[in-house]
């Protein structure tokens, strides 16, 4: 292939944010989106937050004659809401479901529920064998206090990591999706620096679209305005990474991202901008080995950094779990203490006063409710605490074969 | 190192039965597997159903001379019992955990609470990069009928899909544990089928032993000799498979299983037996290439068996579902129905009665419950359905691959 001109690879990626019954205009932005991605004809389309399975099929039917190969990534309740759509055929799959992702009682993020995940599809072009991986992590509620930033970086470790052992035999690795990390969190730079990933939006030869690259921008009328305050060009949350690991050089000449409303309309695709690089990938004289930046000096840093945040999620999530175990020991006192009351009236002492039917089994109720919760509380955290402690002691893992190497 | 003698590795496994509180002479015995892996000297060791990190670090204390090196693969809510120790260093670890793994209200089973998983351990030896692997299936509680069989295919599907990813740039690989499936069973012809790998008992120049390899028999005096009725020589479950990928070649020279009691003690190591494999491994002249057993006709039926079985289960979650669901509305109909009363009570209708208030109460609080119990049911279901869906699909993908090859 070496002398033959370079393949040239079309990639979109978007966060549809396409939830049933809760995101604004969600059919009528789906449909765009299907006539878009027709009427572009990109080589892969890598999408997040397509919630129901109803619009991958409506999207598939619609895009088989240009994209003739698609794959939905189950997982969770809801679904992982990832799916990709190629021009080339699928040859396998594999899905990695992220071992920590928030918490079931905050029904009002929700990430629990669908069973965040990475999905890993393999395609071959040219004789080019490509990974692709495609991901969407933990959302960030609150910056300033961000009580999800242990399990963000737990899934950006198990990413990595994901990445590392995957793709030994790939020529090109590709990721696209939404990390929910800004270019500077040490989320990201522990993923782009522990698998060799490039940044597609650092490294393009040319660049159209918002300021910065930014993918969540205070323009687009979908977007929540008051989060966007302290950024007021907005945020740069999706991401197209990639990099060689074979004998290939791979380097993006264009990228773009979308400015709000789509072409002929007057609504965006989602309240996310959409993300587009044209990829240039050519064969070289001699394989450069895999690009895994652990030369870089910093990278020491960047994994102690993260193994100190993830072990102020391990002991935040030690103490939950104490207080819910501590809490299902008092209900389960109490319980016990109704118990021997109840015996006490029915062996008939205590019999010169009247027994408070009513309260009593309230209370009991009540007991019987918070011994449930608190156990299943006290479950839940000890798994958290688990996999926060098994991380960290990766991460130390990690770190150890960083600092003997020369 | 072509022309050089084989490298010799020897391998122990072993299901240790370590349940804290449960199981007999659990300390007695972690101690005598302790000293006998210190005096044989083997060159690897995967150890599973440790569930105690207590009884892993007093093992680690004591074996910590003659295998420097060691993982403990935390998951789920009581660890995942799984551990390697090694004489060679150990470059990386990853953990997959099983997306389906029996119900956590089987609390009689307890699966589910051990977060089952495969763990990978990276090793160089003598320059040959070893992918060690390590598992412990969902038990079989009755083989008559089977209702783990559709998530122990899921598993053993998993496995086969996490080693065939993850394993393209080793050398050997090389995988150990309990499968809980006999040798004939489905699962397990899908495991070899879909990786290549190939069974050291069956490849042994020279085996020593329970007859047939057995590792679960009615000789021990720690097994349920009802469960082994219909198996008067027991059971084979516990594995160590293996293959060569690149230029390597691997044989089995010796396979051992323990028989009843420890040398000079008067107990066995665990209810199951250790299996003890003596590998040889040597350089070939030319790459073999992946010894996927992809050329095999009989596995694309294989796999439509697997995958029928996973239909069915699929069948089962999706009425259970169902009626978890119907469940849950049906409470929540009977509570609305109750507040409608309470509220006519409240606005004086039918005051010439007395109000039952305890029976009320009882009520209301019984139907909150199964409300609350039914929607966890509910969701716990749809999270399978979703993963029994998506590995079916998998699995249609794969026998159309296998079909579409020559």
């Amino acid at each position: 292939m070496e002398g033959e001109p370079p393949l040239r690879l079309r990639i979109f990626d978007l966060n549809c944010w396409a939830i049933r019954y809760l995101s604004k205009r969600r059919q009528e932005r789906v449909r765009l989106i299907g006539d878009t991605l027709r009427r572009d004809g990109f080589d892969l389309v890598l999408l997040q937050e397509v919630w129901s399975e109803q619009d991958y099929s409506d999207l598939r039917a619609k895009l088989v004659g240009c994209y003739p190969f698609s794959h939905y990534f189950r997982s969770g309740v809801i679904g992982s809401g990832l799916c990709i759509f190629s021009r080339f055929p699928i040859l396998d799959t594999l899905l990695y479901q992220y071992s920590l992702n928030g918490y079931p009682y905050m029904l009002q993020h929700g990430d629990w529920f669908c069973g965040k995940s990475v999905g890993l599809v393999i395609i071959k072009i040219s004789g080019i064998v490509f990974n692709v991986y495609i991901t969407h992590l933990h959302a960030e509620y609150c910056r300033e206090k961000d009580a999800y930033l242990p399990h963000r970086l737990v899934q950006a470790w198990e990413l990595a990591q994901f990445i590392r052992h995957t793709s030994k035999a790939a020529d090109v690795v590709l990721l696209g999706g939404d990390l929910n990390m800004h270019p500077e969190d040490v989320g990201i730079r522990l993923l782009r620096g522990w698998t060799g990933l490039r940044d597609a939006f650092a490294e393009a030869t040319r660049f159209e679209g918002c300021k910065n690259g930014c993918t969540l921008v205070p323009d687009n009328c979908f977007t929540d305005k008051s989060e966007l305050l302290p950024f007021p060009l907005g945020i740069r949350i999706d991401y197209i990474l990639y990099k060689a690991i074979s004998s290939f050089t791979v380097k993006c000449e264009e990228l773009k991202t979308t400015t709000g409303p789509a072409l002929g309309t007057d609504i965006p695709f989602s309240d996310h901008e959409a993300v587009m690089a044209t990829l240039h990938i050519w064969r070289q004289g001699q394989p450069v080995g895999a690009t895994l930046g652990t030369a870089d000096p910093a990278l020491a840093d960047v994994v102690a950094e993260a193994r100190t945040e993830v072990g102020v999620g391990l002991r935040a999530a030690q103490q939950q779990r104490y207080s819910s175990g501590r809490m299902a020991v008092l209900a389960l006192l109490l319980l016990l203490l109704q118990a021997a009351a109840a015996l006490a009236t029915v062996a008939g002492l205590g019999a010169e006063q009247p027994f408070p039917k009513l309260s009593f089994c309230l209370l009991a109720f009540l007991a019987l409710g918070v011994l449930v919760l608190a156990t299943g509380l006290h479950v839940f955290h000890t798994m958290e605490v688990k996999m926060l402690h098994g991380t960290e002691n990766q991460m130390w893992m990690a770190l150890r074969v960083l600092q003997e190497r020369p």
